[in-house]
């Protein structure tokens, strides 16, 4: 109520949007297994933290512990690779196994370059090797998957939160994907629930008055990448409370932020 | 100092990196003049928002008013277009003068869409119109170029806040940029100084101690598309300082992030 009160008259000084956006890593997650409650783990991790949840907070979650949550894990050992997949695995001096659980989870191939596949997967997202990773998988031979429906997991976390908390709160699940054109991996939102995933701006004015064009903000790729700063990557840190984006609510999820093939002028 | 050791206890109880990030946007600045001392308006902007620098802040600065501190604002009106620009803005329904300027501001068109050019822009930077840009430029005719050096533009800066505040800071500039496959602007970094720009963490372990393969995370890129919630877009916050990210220190650029022609699959 009182930080209410105090960002009302710092908002009057200072305009839109002067107040400070806040990441709060939670860290210390215990090892996720299948069926496990996330919202439950969620919820004690902040605790530990002393961190209460206030509305508005964007709860955004590693695809990593949803997939193992929900299952999404795979022994190689179990794989028999198809002729396709020994082929491809011969010319990219990879794992037979692994690439055939790659093939099964895309829908093309957009390239093939040296250890790596770049495909489109079912859902539609253009990344490497379909989002199978090795690494914080327990186990040497094991591998996790996407998670078969990011929205709707994003969604049953938000909701869960939600009812246990009274707060509405956004949640968005997020992967690192590399990108054409610049090195490096940056955090992306797979999944959304609760808030506009692309924030239109157009025919809104800029200072000078004018009209801006093309101006739509992958807002939900924003909060992930910020998200990923504090998670790294092999710190265990899965989760991250986003606090201070005024996010617009809305019933949509990340699916929404996939280029339509025939709108992309790279395909 | 007090902050120190309580960071330094929150650390040793919950482990790295279990303290919040925080993004301060400095709005309310005024409009910034070809000549103008940045790192003086920045400072002003910080003193007015009550912010006092701390050692290993990073400050994001929109490539908007490094462009028009630096004069790389040009009236259309002033432009001659070429014959190609001309046969190029017909085709594109786009203004020849327009064109002419983005023309010059690149290496080479990669695909030409409806009404925008994708290009590489004479840095090796892949995006829409070589970042020539109307909006926020005051002016019915002008439009703003990218700097032409942007990480000499981000170590000028932050060469200038350091001596100004006797702190170590890292300086980022950030421009909007679309990309392949998903809809929806990011922001990005196209000028740095001070950090590393690219975290390689091939070689670490991850929680179950495999090694971590083809783990280079853009955190540049995560940095300025952090700072992009809190700027907006038409709503006067060129400037925002990111607190609580313990970045490498380095003398390396943005142009660092830019993908070797040869290691690309996508050209």
């Amino acid at each position: 109520m009182r930080e209410h009160s105090t960002r009302r008259s710092f908002r009057k000084r200072f305009g839109n949007p002067a107040w400070p956006l806040t990441l709060f890593p939670l860290p210390a997650f215990p090892e996720i297994r299948r069926g496990q409650n996330l919202a439950e783990s969620i919820l004690e991790a902040a605790r530990r933290q002393r961190i209460e949840f206030e509305a508005g907070d964007i709860v955004v979650v590693a695809q990593k512990i949803i997939s193992k949550a929900e299952g999404r894990i795979v022994s190689l050992r179990s794989v028999r690779p198809s002729a396709r997949a020994r082929a491809l695995a011969k010319t990219l001096k990879n794992d037979p196994r692994f690439i055939e659980v790659v093939l099964r989870e895309s829908r093309r191939i957009v390239r093939a370059g040296p250890r790596v596949l770049i495909v489109e997967t079912r859902h539609g997202f253009v990344c490497a090797n379909a989002g199978v990773d090795r690494s914080n998988v327990p186990g040497r031979d094991s591998v996790s998957l996407l998670p078969r429906r990011p929205d709707d997991s994003a969604r049953r976390v938000a909701e869960a939160l939600r009812k246990r908390t009274g707060k509405r709160l956004a949640v968005i699940i997020s992967d690192t994907f590399g990108r054409p054109w610049r090195l490096g991996l940056i955090n992306v939102a797979i999944g959304a629930a609760g808030l506009r995933v692309l924030l239109d701006l157009r025919g809104s004015r800029d200072r000078t008055g004018k009209r801006l064009h093309a101006t739509i903000l992958a807002v939900a790729d924003e909060l992930a990448a910020a998200a990923g700063l504090v998670m790294g990557k092999a710190e265990g840190v899965p989760v991250v409370i986003v606090r201070g984006y005024r996010f617009r609510p809305a019933r949509e999820g990340a699916a929404r932020i996939i280029r339509p093939a025939k709108e992309d002028l790279f395909r």
